[in-house]
């Protein structure tokens, strides 16, 4: 069975979602992936470097993609417009996967390690967020700030989006959740 | 059972931040702290279970502080006035503890392993915020946003109040960081 296989990375990633949500992450091995997809371990291991890759090889994607629509938005653009721009174009890249995303997102909230590492990412996300507003010439904390709050956004939205079942476009819960943010931030006296 | 010695859970707490300053996390060993505090390994274990818990011993009671503190906000207090006095209530108790929070974030910044525990430890933080927040009514997605913003609002605070040369008030730094949020999420136009 080692002849080619037309989208195995696919196939590997849709196999490993299904069964991480039948019998959870830690549950399952490699060799069972390989086998739901009919394809062999060796053709996992030439996709992914291991049974969690398969959750977070999009993170580097996602970075670049993100870094890259901050430095696009229109030098009149606030720090934290350039942000949403940011969030909004991840968002239409979401918007395609949507049930795998949905899938990935009950597997990685049954298991401790996966979300620590989710929570890792979303760190890094916040900090290469908060380096590409710097590069726009934002100081800090205003850098910081933005990029913390445009990742708490992006949080929230992702959650409501992708147990949604009306189906809204994520860029539209992405803009919804920041109206919500001036909401309580315009709100609040200290 | 040794003899009682006075204050000993200070001073293996001073005796490891000074260690982990000078070699590193990784390089100090329970032995080194116990005979830098002049006291018995055993020792050490009636106070702490590892050399991580030296740092993180006071998440617990932090959490404990913040939840307390919006649950005692006024009734008419928004969220965010409702965050942004517990994170105030914390500031206090820091204040009286700046060099030692200082030696801290200098050791977890150095070491990959604490900066993902401290990302996981402010992430609880943020659930337990937001939990306090349900309990006085607010609903998501505010209670979650309200929660995210004040722990990157907190986040930036301490990273400003525990560099600063210039010994201000805790509190005043986060009060400032809480007014920059409201500026830049303000200014934002999507």
């Amino acid at each position: 069975m080692a002849r080619w296989e037309p989208d195995s990375r696919g196939r590997l990633e849709r196999a490993a979602l299904a069964l991480y949500g039948e019998r959870g992450f830690e549950n399952t091995t490699v060799a069972e992936i390989a086998a739901r997809a009919g394809l062999t371990e060796r053709t996992f291991f030439r996709h992914f470097a291991d049974k969690r890759e398969v959750l977070f090889w999009g993170a580097g994607t996602l970075q670049e993609l993100l870094v890259g629509a901050i430095a696009g938005a229109p030098e009149s653009a606030s720090p934290l417009a350039a942000v949403t721009a940011a969030l909004e174009a991840a968002g239409t890249v979401f918007q395609e996967r949507r049930e795998s995303a949905r899938q990935r997102q009950i597997v990685i909230a049954a298991n401790a390690e996966l979300r620590e590492r989710e929570l890792i990412k979303l760190a890094s996300l916040a900090s290469a967020l908060a380096d590409g507003l710097r590069r726009r010439g934002v100081n800090d904390p205003a850098a910081t700030l933005c990029a913390e709050a445009g990742i708490a956004v992006f949080k929230v939205a992702f959650e409501r989006w992708v147990n949604e079942t009306n189906l809204r476009e994520f860029s539209q819960v992405i803009r919804e959740s920041l109206d919500e943010l001036k909401a309580v931030t315009a709100e609040a006296r200290s």
